[in-house]
């Protein structure tokens, strides 16, 4: 069927997404396979990728190199005529790059492409578009009133997290067709967003695995200890914090989507961890310990002033319960709680 | 409280060994950490290792080296003289790493070790000796009376699965003593078992996922894939079998310790798989797979007279209900029913 508007937000089949799309890096990490303790993360991660989202000075890196960055096209700088090349092929040339940047930056964007056409329209099939998630277009569909209804798209396409076909026929504005070129255009819409965050507070042997198990599932990973050295060999965290989790929670923003995973050596820990947490809009808070020890933390909180509301945002002990007793036994109990609930979530 | 016999076993606190004791391939693992994906396995790993257990003959490697090893003591060649040291002696230097043979081997082992005397005893503390799952001792705790009573408790000590603690005192053999010295003797008995092995039939996205995944959490595993190349690459598992399902199954001997995941890529492989997992003992049969896909694979075993209490040794479909999507969480929620098992097992 060929509609005249674009179609509500249909559903396509996708490869392993059903619930919400793959974590959009996969691609990446598959190129650089994700390693349990792979210390170069911390060269090659998301951290080290998204120096290119910064904006830049006119006489900065991408004015130097000739490259235009999607921090160059956020803040104006004019790069592109340095380069001599066209700002449309350059921004399409950068488009997978750029979207690997903003997703690494924490970021949302939408990629658009022209799928299939069927006589005269202004692009042809493989011309592709990123909308961010603050609206801004790089590349082109095709221009026009069309390119401003499949831009429209994105934020719905963003929020509901599957990826959509838009339909256009280019043939009579009076009748409402974004065009009068005379074809068609099919454009798929696919959201990418950045893996979900799991903040790993206290980095002793199971805050490891599971910082070791969340990088190879995908997610981005943060870990944080107060101890002084506990993080100083590699590690896999895509960002580690060596200091108290308050400092930890400075340079992390925590939404819906993230997780905290609290395993520390005590209550006075467990304790400073969760008044910090629960400030945030984390999406699940776990912590590790005996019935006993919650007990014993609850009752601090409750002399601290935290709610009963509050409290009940916090699970423990964490993780499904398998009788798990090493650290990789525990990390798998920790992770498949935590999968179960993005799944769950994403339905 | 000092017993004048051997006292009946009692369980010691022991890191992280509350169920089970923990693999005993992990002190190994933790030099060489376990990275998903790890070629180097198949060079380092326990079909290598378990090359030292095979009888050497007189003129074997053994014997130009002057090392002697656990086969050599089975087959009782004499290579002690020709190296010029001490039976003893050189039985002591070896025995941890006639331990990691054993296990590398599939075999298991008792560890007794001398851990504090009192006044004349006939070795002092730190004195070991290995007991194998066949009998065999290497090493002495004093030889005589006691050791043979150390010995006679290894077969109890191993299928309890836990350490216990033995007490001797050397006083009055009259009033059951093992000995004369005058003194006590507390000895520590450690069962050593070989990681229980995954077979993973199927070495697509979702076979590699789950080969990692058990190799991190230090299982033994087998890799089979009847497609000519799937195996050719490093892979994470302990030994691979490139061929049918038979051929792998000639070269594993499953255990009711063992699990079974079958993730292949239609019914057919399915049904021949299961056909020849059924006629051994392993503990857990698991395979991936739709609801519709596994009538249709019970209907063919049906077919081939599977009786129904053989078919309720099958789970399908395979994992915990997590809702995963990737290989990786698929992994995942495989490897931790895997472990759900074999802790309610334990336990």
């Amino acid at each position: 069927m060929v509609c005249r508007h674009a179609v509500a937000g249909r559903n396509l089949p996708h490869a392993g997404q059903r619930g919400q799309p793959d974590r959009p890096d996969r691609a990446v990490e598959e190129r650089a396979p994700c390693r349990l303790g792979n210390g170069r993360r911390r060269l090659e991660g998301s951290e080290r990728r998204g120096d290119r989202l910064r904006p830049s000075s006119p006489g900065g890196e991408a004015a130097r190199t000739g490259n235009p960055t999607l921090g160059d096209k956020v803040t104006g700088t004019p790069v592109d005529r340095a380069s001599g090349r066209l700002p449309g092929q350059t921004a399409e040339a950068h488009i997978l790059s750029d979207l690997v940047d903003l997703l690494a930056a924490g970021r949302s964007g939408v990629l658009a492409t022209v799928i299939s056409t069927d006589r005269s329209v202004p692009r042809h099939a493989g011309s592709r578009m990123l909308i961010t998630d603050d609206g801004r277009r790089i590349g082109s569909v095709g221009g026009g009133e069309m390119e401003a209804r499949v831009a429209a798209e994105a934020d719905a396409c963003l929020a509901e997290g599957t990826p959509r076909l838009l339909e256009y026929q280019l043939v009579n504005p009076g009748d409402g067709d974004p065009g009068v070129c005379g074809g068609r255009a099919t454009i798929l819409m696919e959201p990418h967003m950045p893996p979900s965050t799991v903040l790993v507070i206290g980095y002793g042997h199971i805050g490891q695995a599971v910082t070791d198990l969340a990088h190879w599932l995908g997610y981005r990973v943060v870990a944080t200890d107060d101890r002084p050295g506990t993080l100083d060999d590699p590690t896999a965290a895509d960002l580690v914090v060596a200091g108290p989790v308050s400092e930890a929670l400075e340079q992390v923003d925590l939404t819906p989507r993230d997780h905290a995973v609290v395993v520390t050596r005590n209550t006075d820990l467990d304790v400073e961890s969760l008044v910090c947490l629960l400030t945030t809009d984390v999406g699940s808070i776990g912590v590790m310990g005996s019935a006993r020890r919650w007990e014993t933390t609850c009752q601090r909180l409750r002399e601290l002033g935290t709610t009963p509301d509050d409290l009940k945002r916090v699970a423990s002990p964490i993780g499904l319960e398998l009788g798990a007793e090493n650290p990789e036994e525990i990390a798998v109990s920790v992770m498949a709680q935590i999968v179960a609930l993005d799944r769950s979530t994403a339905r």
